[in-house]
């Protein structure tokens, strides 16, 4: 299965199948003179004596977030410029969204930009490994450093998620579940009967390319996010407070969000849009931790949200809303009415 | 005078003019929310009382390539970020060549990229200002990690250029007189002619201007190098090696160079283009360290070459020769060979 964007120039495929990795990668190494290979190390060391075999001293970089501080960053471009990093060299970057954003901005500013290929690793990186923003953390808030810049191609070989944690499957299913709330009503109902009991990793692979090709087919129009490519942050906005607030991984974070978002959708709506209890029990029994939203302080959210690079005016917050699955709309909310839609929601649990 | 890229889209422009610095930027700042100055600490202290009499609550960045270490990057980047750079913010960007490329790099990775302008304040900067070209130094060397990002305008105040130190003016004239070697020999002995005596600043504008509208034609023909900005180069490839052993400005390392290209032209196309004595005593006049080619060890010299982010082919070296004023050749040459040619020039002296 391969998916290919559709910009005017420099386009690229992500190729999505179990166990073609090595001859993926081989297909792209002829034309450079060295293939430099950055590896989460986690994933190094569980896959180097099999998937992995075939790579000679990589690179290894922090497993997940560390990997995206300004002192790994500056020990990864010193490391590849100390191994005589050349123009025409291939950067292979292998970990989940963390590897792919740390790596790809290195990527992209090592002797100015180098082509590399993303290979992720989780089920969350589905979403991340399209789109080309890269990003470091600042001591001021993540993703905060980085660049537009696209991978030369992604290689999704998901023999990579079987030997995933039971909280990282949850989290890369909160993405998978977004896009398909992005797209129809039909794709949300047919895999939330597949997954009621439980998430099946081969039997949710359709809804997973589902959601690349509704990703690609949002960053294809709106790249730079100035326009619809926002609607991927639907649970995003209290996604990120949350997730920065109780320290949880960023899809189970964004699930909440989602949850938050089709509760402002039928207050903002006025009208029962969605039948809240139904979701809130979908994720619920997949084990998300919904009742963190018992928790929450709305003055702490409200002041984490004014802290995003995306929702810095004072007087409002822009929002995700969606007036039916597949039709989302982005609203400025006063903060003042947010802090009520989240204490309704908080009192609502 | 303003003269303007060509691109397919994301023009420019590079205005030169006398005094309209602040008329210049206002003309640029109405679209954005907030304005943020970054500049080259020596310019700020030298103009704060006039030219720059309008900026309050500048980011100061150290002075020169002090701007280009990692870690005064990174204290850009957190700073911009403490103030509450936003999305829609402008950076506007004063200083010389290596606050245009510090400054420009940070604008390119704040927020996965901002809008800046670029205020030049050096001769050398008509060169460098120009062609969206940004770095940071390495330890491992010059340039290394950086992005080609182009700003949203230059603004060109040549009033600036009145409180350049003498050594600083003989930098910048030597891209100057580049330029006008990739032009035409028209151009070069009109050149020559105004300045055998000394370089009079205001005399020499035309040939800025014209030297500014050469570079636009190449990188507007050929961006990101991999053709035609090659010529640029010119001079560049020893030069660079002689910069960094001597340590002295880029610009007087570059005719250093520049006579070895007229030198190499002769012998590669085995006849007297160029009158070598003629060139040689026309810089030496002006004040350039001719006699650093008495000096120089070819072998070390080669050494560094190779270092280049250019030149990093093991057999042979990446050279720009001329077969006439105004025609340009990128020619690969044997290390070997030009350790030779190298030792003949220094015989030659």
């Amino acid at each position: 299965m391969k998916i290919s964007t559709d910009y005017n120039s420099g386009n690229y495929s992500i190729e999505v199948a179990r166990g073609m990795l090595k001859d993926s990668i081989t297909a792209y190494t002829g034309g450079y003179s060295q293939v430099h290979y950055l590896i989460d190390e986690k994933v190094f060391e569980l896959h180097k004596g099999r998937m992995l075999a075939f790579i000679d001293h990589p690179i290894l970089m922090g497993s997940g977030e560390t990997s995206k501080s300004f002192e790994a960053f500056h020990y990864l471009l010193e490391t590849l410029l100390a191994k005589g990093v050349k123009r025409n060299d291939l950067i292979v970057v292998i970990g989940g969204g963390a590897a792919g954003d740390a790596g790809g901005f290195a990527a992209s500013c090592v002797l100015r930009g180098l082509d590399y290929i993303h290979v992720p690793t989780t089920l969350l990186a589905h979403d991340s490994s399209i789109g080309g923003k890269t990003a470091i953390n600042s001591k001021h808030g993540k993703n905060l450093i980085g660049a537009f810049y696209r991978p030369a191609g992604v290689i999704y070989d998901l023999e990579f998620l079987n030997t995933l944690p039971d909280s990282e499957i949850l989290s890369g299913f909160g993405e998978v579940i977004k896009h398909a709330m992005l797209k129809n009503q039909e794709t949300v109902d047919h895999l939330v009967a597949l997954t009621r009991n439980g998430i099946d990793l081969r039997r949710i692979e359709p809804f997973v390319i589902s959601g690349i090709e509704t990703k690609m087919q949002y960053v294809n129009r709106d790249e730079n996010e100035s326009d619809i490519r926002k609607y991927l942050n639907l649970g995003h906005t209290l996604g990120h407070a949350v997730e920065y607030k109780y320290k949880i991984p960023h899809g189970i974070a964004v699930v909440i969000g989602i949850y938050a978002a089709l509760h402002i959708s039928n207050q903002v709506e006025q009208y029962e849009i969605f039948d809240l209890s139904y979701y809130y029990c979908f994720f619920d029994n997949l084990g998300y931790p919904m009742d963190i939203l018992k928790d929450i302080d709305a003055e702490e959210m409200l002041s984490l949200i004014s802290k995003d690079k995306k929702n810095q005016n004072t007087q409002t917050a822009g929002y995700v809303i969606l007036k039916e699955f597949g039709e989302a709309k982005f609203i400025e909310i006063e903060k003042e009415t947010l802090g009520k839609y989240i204490n309704d929601i908080k009192e609502s649990i």
